[in-house]
């Protein structure tokens, strides 16, 4: 049964939600709209919002009530559940803590822009001494509070329901896979014939005409949502009115469009939660490798198949003209299935990516297990990409400067890309076994079928469970990664 | 001295007034860039952000610490002074009225423009009865608290410092002065060629760039600001990121122009508040009378004048090619001050816009007052505006359902209008008194001698002094009409 706590909880966390949606709408507007001089200002009101959500969770009148609330049914005990999971994850970590992270990530954040375009490391050292030791001790703190290791604690923040002893057989498989595979990939890309690059300029109003179109082709209803530009590409805003951003070069079509249809992916996950719990903790999405394996089921599963090239080839062509040949489907399929040993992670093409993660995982699990001091980062970094990928970078630049996460505190995000990758896999194969008609429809441009698919058993589930039972529900099986591999080798291993 | 209690009711202001920015953000979202399924949840957004702002201001630790609060200096004085009334008129409305208040007014404007549409008074009636139901009491409950008039007490939550008994004399004067200069001004307009129109189209483009690049001349710092459209303009944001709004017809270029001119003012004002005082209700705008005063001292006041026109002239050629005729200056001036009596004050020249404002000003004083009724309100509004400019309106869409302000529970705003426009010109007398080179400045696009003027006495006064104190100090008199009526008789009765 229900009763008047849990009731009360649930306009409570209402509220912290509502809170969360207008800084979702002011973190939109500080990357898409907000003019320089704004950014000041932008940084105390979401301060202010993320205060006042803190002490809404943080009151006293939560864990009395939390005490004596019951709820009835799997939807509302699941989210009870999350509420007390939030509750208790809010609780844990002191306020000094908290602070001080906030403090110490901002810090590294703002010194790491100038040690990456410097390639020194040794000037971001002490910086990320402090935030790696900090991070160490909300590790901690999570871990007593929840009973899961240290580093499961943090990745937990980001993707519930799935640890590192899930992880680490599944990427220790990957790897020897790709070690045969990768190879194999290459000479295989060797013997055909070089892919044709389309001719530019692509002016800029005719791809966000294009990209606009495709988005709403495959799902996204403009009505609910924007597409507009920032410097990095992201999914924002709120269930009902969703923001996607990308970033568009004359020079090329490829990376907005691409880029776009990822988000798209995102987008109609937000689109897609129930709106019976909307506000809700259950109501929201499952996590980051959830959220991930709706953004590459659209950009990787869905609009680079051969079925959906042969819709969209025509169609590009059409937009931009010129010549036949770079838009013929197979030329479009080379282009954008080229695979290539880089040094950078958000390059990377869809067989190698997994190895930059996989180098994280297990570097920032070391980092945080305090197996690996920040001092011997850089040897380790480059020590595992010669292992994994058979390349040494040039400078930290192109090493472990890259990514922002690490300098901006946030440890235990980096697998959730992988597991997203895997994931949406593994959530196609199953649309597919489902849904006959689903590649007939993507060869026409019509992802419905397969949105159906991912509404009933992705979107509309919610935060209701976590990832493994996720995909066990949606799937049949927990994350399998066979069903990553084996899309990999018919698309990259078939000659 | 300043006290303990001081510095935290000085911490707590500012948390309400971060509440307030993170509202006019999202408010300028919702007008300028929101898809329409955004509507529903930002308004949940909207109220969630008022309704904690409401709880911080009336929180039980507020009252103690206002009784303990000491501060040293006029401007800190000030503050708690500022404090108190927001405090005191929080706390003076029942949450039932605030409420019942709330659902009134938006059922009532939700209403308004269908009974608008219609011309259907009748309509309207039963919500606008309850409404001014509402405002009456509301009038009533502050008065209590305040020791000002019911309806006094509602124009104070517009524009402090300024009761109905300064305004009455006012308005009087310048009703008499209108029945003698109207038919002069239309006899002198008569005898004058008639204006030549450019000729369009306009491109929007063209508009943009311009309406920015004139902006942007006449003071407005565009790594603090935006401009956008939307289909009402208006001027919201922040200090520090303000975004001004206007509507672009092809057909002309006039409406867009001079609106951005005037929004522009508004903009000037909000970015010259004292920042030492940022966040603290002494450091926000004096009120909307003196916020209108900044509006129209740009639009009505700097940029129509000769001088000004001498200069935008040959820019409006330059931008929109043509023919020269229309766009010398001597032409401009016809165009932009037209004299015309017209049933809809938005659309109001200068001479005759105070008629519509004073008609409105008597009307809701006596229907919070009580001695007029609603269903009296059609006939004693086409009355009223028969002896102020001899004209009657055809239907109540011209007549009184014009307006949203009424409809939407806005009684005691309309005053503000003019009180703004004679403002502004007592302000320019001042400042051209004060600054020998401010219209040779002028004639070359350049606002700021004026601007400097402004920033001392107006903007950078915040809301340190009410509206007769703000003039007293900056111009030496309380409101004096005579500068606007003088104004008036240099532009509109020299032949």
């Amino acid at each position: 049964m229900s009763n008047a706590a849990y009731d009360r909880l649930k306009v409570r966390f209402a509220r912290i939600a509502t809170l969360g949606e207008a800084s979702a709408m002011l973190h939109w507007d500080a990357a898409a709209v907000m003019p320089p001089g704004g950014g000041e200002a932008r940084g105390e009101q979401l301060a202010t919002l993320a205060g006042l959500g803190h002490e809404l969770l943080t009151a006293p009148e939560v864990a009395e009530d939390l005490a004596a609330a019951a709820a009835e049914g799997a939807w509302d005990e699941a989210n009870l559940d999350l509420m007390r999971r939030a509750h208790l994850r809010a609780t844990a970590l002191p306020t000094a803590l908290v602070e001080a992270s906030a403090r110490a990530n901002s810090a590294c954040e703002k010194i790491w822009r100038e040690a990456k375009a410097a390639a020194d490391f040794a000037r971001i050292r002490p910086a990320l001494e402090t935030v790696v030791r900090l991070q160490r001790e909300t590790a901690q703190a999570l871990a007593g509070a929840t009973g899961l290791t240290p580093y499961d604690a943090l990745m937990d923040s980001y993707q519930r329901g799935v640890t590192a002893a899930d992880v680490e057989p599944v990427f220790a498989a990957y790897e020897a896979f790709l070690a045969d595979a990768l190879p194999r990939a290459e000479a295989i890309q060797a013997a055909r014939p070089a892919p044709i690059l389309p001719e530019g300029p692509f002016p800029t109003a005719q791809q966000r005409a294009l990209c606009q179109e495709l988005s709403a082709a495959i799902g996204l209803d403009y009505t609910h949502a924007r597409l507009d530009e920032s410097l990095h590409p992201f999914c924002g805003g709120t269930p009902t009115d969703v923001r996607i951003t990308t970033f568009y070069s004359e020079a090329g079509f490829e990376k907005s469009l691409l880029g776009v249809l990822h988000e798209t992916g995102h987008a109609l996950y937000e689109r897609g939660l129930p709106t019976a719990y909307a506000r809700q903790p259950v109501g929201e999405a499952a996590g980051m490798a959830a959220h991930e394996s709706q953004s590459l089921i659209m950009e990787m599963q869905a609009c680079r198949s051969d079925a959906f090239l042969s819709f969209l080839g025509p169609k590009l062509h059409a937009t931009f003209g010129g010549g036949a040949a770079p838009y013929a489907p197979a030329n479009l399929a080379r282009l954008w299935r080229r695979v290539s040993r880089g040094f950078i992670r958000v390059d990377a093409d869809e067989l190698t990516y997994p190895a930059h993660v996989i180098l994280r995982f297990r570097l920032e699990r070391a980092l945080i297990g305090g197996e690996l001091s920040v001092a011997d980062l850089p040897g380790a970094w480059n020590e595992a990409l010669h292992r994994l990928l058979g390349i040494t970078p040039p400078d930290d630049a192109q090493g472990c400067l890259q990514d922002i996460h690490w300098h901006d505190g946030a440890f235990g995000y980096f697998p959730s890309y992988t597991l997203g990758a895997m994931a949406a896999a593994q959530l196609m194969r199953a649309a597919r076994a489902a849904t006959p008609g689903l590649d007939a429809a993507l060869a026409q441009g019509d992802t419905g079928p397969l949105l159906t698919w991912l509404r009933t058993h992705v979107h509309g589930q919610g935060a209701r469970l976590g990832f493994q039972d996720l995909l066990r529900a949606a799937t049949g099986k927990p994350l399998d990664p066979a069903d990553f591999t084996t899309h990999l080798t018919e698309r990259y291993l078939t000659a």
